[in-house]
């Protein structure tokens, strides 16, 4: 499929006020008849931009870097660094009262247009949100945007070295976001590849992109990625130290960790995974677990700590690990190394331990004004989920919550996009920011692009589903827009409202391929002779007629 | 793929006790090296039994025969049928306190063989269920059926007329079980197809199968599907009855409607949909809905009475209704005529009116020791799923449940397979009794046989989601003898015991192909190089140095 080809969209981009100088895109879909547009999120970048001229070996336009020279703070010697002395997180913006431009962009990214599609009453919401202690506004403003980063509760990914990017926000009183991962190893796949995934995966809706490459032309594939990518890029700087020891564990020191985060976030890498919680006395706590250690970056310090008998280095040295974070605006993506990695280890006691340092250093970091989101499970029955979040919230000052599922059963390999899209549904209805994408193709090899895919979609589902129990403002207004073309049977809006318009068409045309059954009033379903929607009408004139006689009845009572 | 093929899998049969001769089938799992089998719940009938001679035109076995021949209380003129003045149903037998051979095949069946499993500690479930007032007992006797069944808490649908069935149970102290829906409709499908459809959907864990069918041959698609049936056979009256008037709900009379479900009771169907609760009354409140009244059966129902100015003639026939059902042991299933068909409709007046109806008719059908479950939504959005269960409880005397999903978003035509899967795995945790699957192509065409199985596999997670959820004795036993093959790399068992072997091993190939990929010691994922699973010895190996060096120092200490 074409990047500019999602049907009857376009894409259109809204101004800033407070900074004029901003464009925040989002994606018209166009309906039949006379309905109105509806404007969904859309994170798939300038590819989507006919006008837009893309040649992946230059990369995107550095849209941000004008927003970051106007600021002053930050030198440019060849990539930008704060000022000696300086701190340039959004973080520190925000706890000195200032609005970014990256404020204010996701200010009007995160309302849509929803004032404007309500207009249409029908589409309104008639339910009430249960949210767990969130506090979502009607609508979010660029000061509350300012707010919830200085408290720590939301974060702005945006490195300052990523020029390309097109802000968002992680944070339980904003949009529910999803995580697709890429990444070669050491087996398969090609750098080209991984970039066509990465447009491939935020095309479909992918907020933010882990890179998480292990094999060789790490430091090569990365930056192709983000000099391409319009949405935040993560990475596990452990998985590049490694490579650099040839993959001798023992062998990895402080200081080539130091430089690999310089490294990386000299690239533009927005987020970092620190698995800085894995201590040396939490490693026994593993020990009778049905799955031992399945983080990676949990293993890798939890072998070096056993090597040296020290302390976890990332622990040691989290406060230098700050001071590198706050020159470039890396976020900390505190990494839950000791996470379960079946149902029989959820929420164990090495999980629980590793959970509390991660919310001492988050205070840690809050002083340094870094910016912090908490990593969660992993493998987690229905029930265990929601002290998760309860206890994520508690111990890290309600720092965003970013988990992976977590899958709710373990019977299911091939089907762990389900597994855990069930998981990932609850915990982000229970307040979790941002949901890290499993694909049918975990525990098993890696993904193609159909699995990328059908990670997002499935993740997307998820977020949107937890948006909708949150009661998220204007969540709710797609679902009704959605039903109502199903009703009057609009296959053709039908399908373009949906998160995946190609797919819901085939399906369609599978059984009814005829251009003529895409205005029929009637489906594959029941088939023409009996149609329980056609039926509705009768029971709308019916109960328009009992109205009357009601009318007419009290009239005649005078 | 062959109907004997699930890879290492042996069909066993576990003999009864208080009847020796029935013969209850299980699953057994062969693991490698010392791992002892795992066994699972087998609903594949005798189709995977290699002894077994089938053959579709003859039908299977009539196993129930002589068990219902020797409770002398049925005639048989051809079709079984309860003699004059007295009932042939479960709940009959329950109250009177008789355990009849198919409670004691149950509680057999639930069991599994989950003592001699247990006989491995590490497979033991480390989590307590919380289960919302259900009571789980520890082991499933077959006195804890009849009460269930006496109580109203739980059915066996089990017409006397179906006599190649293996009996199952629905109730939310027991499994979590889920139905499949299958038929041809007037657009396409042939018999042979949808007999097919069935023995596939059963081989992948179906636990009932609805026969939805509308078009031709409906008497016939049910005859063979009946015959060739393992699982209890569930249908909607309504539909071959408006066959008989060729489409023309208006022209319905009781009658017709009364001989159809004769004419099916005598077939060996085991529980009827029937929209009993779509009273007059209520119509005029689905005036005002996003998308009106979705239910087949609902909206026949709805327009008959709109036509005549009359009530539903299921409700003022009702206990006519009971006399039939209880002469072959025939059990409700009380439609959710006026079901919400989107996320903007749920838990609407209408919706709920029905639903204090369908209470008021259980417990007429309670009076006749008729059986009976509730059939719910539908599209309910995450925050209001657990009110509907609560709400059906109270209102229906804890009657089970039985759920359509729910959809818990609108916005994916084409995955509601996972959009309403979130929604059955919740549910079935809160207390539903049975999950009624989606497939993918549901809203856009008619399922074909990959869809079938997808939307098994997919409820299939979420009822093992909802029994893990609520602590049913023995559901963990089989994520942990996953994880612990997963852990020990033993691919092939990891393979084995999951939902989808052939999926699971061909995703795994796609990778790594060569044999010796399916011993080794790392997967695609991290590759050869660098493994956390195997770091994960040495925390072993430390931790237990750690401990003999306690035990040591304590020694000295003394």
């Amino acid at each position: 499929m074409n990047m500019t080809s999602l049907p009857s969209s376009k894409k259109i981009y809204v101004k800033g006020s407070l900074h004029p100088e901003i464009r925040v895109p989002m994606r018209e879909v166009t309906l039949s008849g006379e309905n109105a547009p509806v404007y969904v999120y859309d994170t798939s970048g300038p590819y989507t931009d006919p006008n837009a001229k893309i040649d992946i070996k230059k990369g995107l336009e550095p849209m941000r870097e004008s927003w970051i020279r106007s600021r002053g703070d930050a030198e440019h010697r060849k990539p930008f660094r704060a000022k000696p002395g300086r701190n340039v997180s959004q973080m520190h913006y925000a706890k000195k009262g200032v609005i970014t431009q990256e404020m204010e962009y996701i200010a009007i990214r995160e309302n849509l247009l929803v004032e404007k599609m309500l207009e249409n009453p029908s589409l309104l919401s008639r339910h009430k949100g249960e949210n767990f202690g969130a506090s979502i506004p009607k609508k979010i403003t660029a000061e509350f945007v300012r707010e919830e980063v200085a408290r720590g509760r939301a974060i702005i990914p945006a490195n300052i070295n990523h020029l390309e990017l097109e802000p968002t926000i992680i944070g339980r009183n904003f949009l529910v976001k999803i995580n697709a991962n890429i990444g070669n190893s050491a087996v398969s796949s090609t750098i080209a590849e991984e970039v066509e995934k990465m447009t491939w995966a935020t095309l479909w809706g992918a907020d933010t992109v882990m890179d998480l490459s292990t094999g060789k032309n790490i430091h090569e594939t990365r930056e192709w990625i983000i000099r391409n990518s319009p949405v935040p890029i993560g990475t596990v700087p452990i998985y590049q130290a490694l490579e650099k020891v040839s993959g001798k564990a023992e062998e990895l020191t402080w200081e080539i960790y130091r430089d690999t985060l310089i490294e990386q976030a000299e690239q533009g890498v927005s987020y970092f995974t620190i698995h800085a919680g894995a201590l040396l006395r939490y490693v026994p706590l593993t020990a009778r677990r049905v799955t031992g250690i399945v983080s990676r970056g949990g293993s890798i310090h939890a072998k070096w700590c056993l090597a040296h008998h020290k302390e976890n280095f990332a622990y040691t040295h989290f406060e230098e690990i700050c001071e590198i974070m706050k020159a470039y605006d890396v976020s900390f993506s505190l990494g839950d190394g000791l996470r379960p990695g079946s149902i029989a280890d959820a929420n164990d006691a090495a999980q629980f331990a590793e959970l509390e340092t991660l919310g001492e250093l988050t205070k840690t970091a809050w002083r340094h004004d870094v910016q912090v989101m908490i990593e969660g499970p992993g493998h987690v029955p229905m029930q265990l989920i929601k002290i998760n979040m309860e206890k994520q919230l508690a111990e890290c000052g309600e720092a965003p919550f970013y988990t992976l599922g977590p899958l709710t059963t373990d019977i299911a390999p091939g089907y762990d996009h389900i597994t855990s899209g069930i998981g990932a549904a609850m915990i982000g209805w229970y307040g979790c920011a941002m949901l890290c994408y499993v694909t049918p193709k975990e525990h098993l090899g890696l993904p193609d692009k159909e699995d990328v895919k059908t990670g997002v979609i499935t993740y997307k589902i998820a977020a949107h589903a937890a948006d909708l129990a949150k009661g998220h403002p204007g969540a709710q207004i797609r679902d009704n827009a959605l039903s109502k073309a199903r009703f009057e049977f609009r296959w053709e809006d039908q399908f373009n409202l949906s998160l995946d318009p190609p797919t819901a068409k085939s399906f369609h045309d599978e059984t009814l391929p005829q251009d003529s059954a895409k205005v029929a009033h009637f489906c594959s379903m029941c088939g023409p002779q009996f149609c329980s929607m056609k039926i509705t009408q009768d029971v709308r004139d019916y109960a328009m007629k009992l109205e009357l006689d009601e009318k007419e009845a009290l009239k005649r009572g005078f």
